[in-house]
């Protein structure tokens, strides 16, 4: 606009020049001044900032990167700056994915692509970016309208995944995480019909219809439950789990809520991708009790998705070889830290009890309990005979088997 | 702009009639076409919204409201539509405060007075009160730059939250709650002294240094621990109680961490004004483990602060008769539900065990334990013989109290 603005008040200049007749001059002026007042709007109107070639620390005005630069010298991530390098794909840009879709490129992300079907106006993934670009303009914005559950739009989907222009991983996929942001049932399945295809690490959010509960949950193809192999058999209790949307209601909405749930999404896709703290399998939230409950599930043997099969078929092959190089990763950890003891003059003779051990032991002696926050929707079975416990007894908590059990011991009867 | 753009427009076509000569034709019709591109670029920019009368359920899309007068037919709140009755101060217009405001404007708050002293090109509150403004037009939005740590600033901060023009209450105070978004101790303690003498409700945020990890809380003056109350002697083990800043530091930032303790201190706002669900006295948020301690604590009898000191002395005077309405309202609702039964027919028998009664028996179950998320700074003193526990038990948890016989007990061996 403001180079336009300047060519005309050229081009307004060079009538007035060309002009015998001095009686025009008064016309000319008040059109000048028009332009020049409208110049003045539109420059004391926020201008973008140009692009930021690298991430610096340096504390100064002009740098927008220096407080989340700052949580490298806090100790909290080991290098910010990789954030450039990833692709995070968003399905759904309403209420939880427009939010999540500006922290991240507030964070800095390397590349957003922007899924949605409906229009504001104009559509609402081209809306996002323009105003996304604002905020930042050293994200790589893509904006992709269409519905992901017909199938013209879910080849387009699975096209847009795979493209690994912008980086390319091992996985055949050319993004780092897709967060679903969808409102239905039908669009979360078809999320998960493609990431299990393409072996996909996902994360789901959602937001009940009285919009005071919602929920978020990580996906990781063949090593946790994708989104049809849990049957409704474990609900998070005040929570609603699988957060339908009834047909032709309209469902509330709350600011607050969406805020709260896309804050959530976002610090996991940040712990995940960056490598700092502990990456959230499920983590509820119930508004009215601000009670926030957490769980995992394991993947369903008898899932419906073939999908779904073939990759958990395909992590119980590469699952030993992974354990084995997690322990002794954590053995190497552990005999440094008795070799080079960080204190060596220790009067008071104080050591450290060790979070992650004791983690583990209460991992183990709960082990037949659900953990917090869940309720068994079958009556407990008292009479029935539990198996001999095998030696190598699995530490982690498998709700579906130990349903299924149950289950099998009350159709026994 | 657009009817500069207009009368632009008018003048050139003048101009072009009076104009004897034609070779000037092509240079006018070029500024027209100049003037017709910047009035397509001005109407294409989103415009704002006219204002709303009343707050309507009506689904169409021109009401911005249909989706938080829904909670009123999803049974969350009784009436949504008293929002606009209420006024709530921001002080600090920050990470936290903007997006707590934008929050509440979006919630059709009735009226935010936002307070701050820095700038960012314009006053930090002006720019505000402009984007709020756009989102909302319905919301009474109030400026206020200044700096309530100076002797002016906090006169002036005194009067405008005295300022009963827009709503009277019976506490002398003109608005129903102070939100605390300021990132220093000096602010915190500054607001605190304001509420505690106008004993005015008010809710406190933070969020750490390293960007983490968070809180909220809700004082009420006299009734819980004002600021000033609490000794560093209890904290909330992996978040950072009292969020002090060091000087000279520049503090990591995450829009995430920000976006969810806004969240909840808005959700906490909503359910305190609107009466729905149940209102947290304390909510920390550690972002590394998503882990969200909560506990409550009563005030110091032996606080520094002299208004506080007056407001307990109040809330004792007022205490039983306030007890004794609240076990009259239980009764009365109790022998209701009583005498009049939701199912006439129970042909299972099955009865509800009521939440209420089960909690109150965790507390007292409890009361010797400090509430999860909490660890003792003091080794626990095993010797010490507690006192005979009064007829009428306290239900609620005593930290302090406790703390200070365990204190005792100590400086007695």
């Amino acid at each position: 606009m403001e180079v336009e603005l300047k060519e005309m008040l050229d081009d307004l200049e060079a009538l007035n020049q060309a002009l015998p007749d001095p009686s025009y001059k008064d016309s000319i002026a008040k059109l000048q001044r028009h332009v020049g007042h409208l110049t003045n709007l539109v420059k004391s109107a926020p201008t973008q900032r140009s692009k930021v070639k690298d991430m610096s620390a340096e504390v100064v005005d002009s740098n927008p990167y220096s407080r989340l630069m700052a949580l490298q010298r806090m100790g909290i991530v080991e290098n910010y700056e990789r954030i450039r390098e990833f692709s995070v794909a968003i399905v759904g840009i309403g209420g939880v994915g427009s939010v999540a879709a500006e922290m991240l490129t507030r964070c800095g992300i390397g590349r957003l692509l922007l899924y949605d079907y409906d229009t504001v106006g104009m559509t609402k993934t081209d809306a996002a970016v323009q105003t996304l670009s604002d905020i930042n303009p050293d994200v790589v914005l893509e904006s992709y309208t269409l519905n992901i559950t017909t199938v013209q739009g879910f080849e387009t989907f699975m096209a847009g995944l795979r493209n690994q222009n912008f980086h390319s991983s091992k996985h055949g996929s050319g993004v780092d995480l897709v967060l679903s942001c969808v409102d239905n049932y039908e669009a979360r399945m078809v999320v998960n019909q493609a990431c299990n295809e393409l072996n996909q690490t996902w994360m789901e959010s959602g937001v009940s219809e009285d919009a005071v509960s919602g929920h978020i949950q990580l996906l990781i193809p063949g090593e946790s439950a994708c989104f049809a192999c849990a049957p409704p058999l474990v609900v998070a209790s005040g929570v609603d789990e699988r957060t339908l949307k009834r047909e032709g209601v309209c469902a509330a909405s709350l600011p607050t809520t969406m805020g709260v749930v896309a804050g959530l999404l976002v610090q996991n896709t940040l712990k995940f991708l960056l490598k700092f703290g502990q990456v959230s399998p499920y983590l509820g939230y119930n508004a009215l009790k601000d009670y926030f409950p957490t769980m995992e599930m394991k993947p369903n043997p008898q899932c419906s998705n073939a999908a779904c099969l073939e990759r958990q078929r395909e992590y119980i092959l590469i699952k030993p070889a992974r354990d084995a190089a997690a322990k002794a990763k954590m053995e190497a950890e552990a005999s440094c830290a008795t070799e080079c003891p960080v204190h060596d003059d220790n009067e008071w003779n104080i050591s450290v009890v060790d979070d992650d051990e004791m983690e583990t032991a209460d991992v183990l002696r709960s082990s037949d309990a659900l953990p917090e926050g869940l309720v068994r929707e079958l009556p407990s079975a008292d009479e029935f005979k539990k198996p001999p416990v095998p030696e190598e007894a699995n530490a982690s908590i498998d709700d579906l088997e130990d349903l299924r059990r149950q289950l099998d011991a009350l159709n026994a009867d």
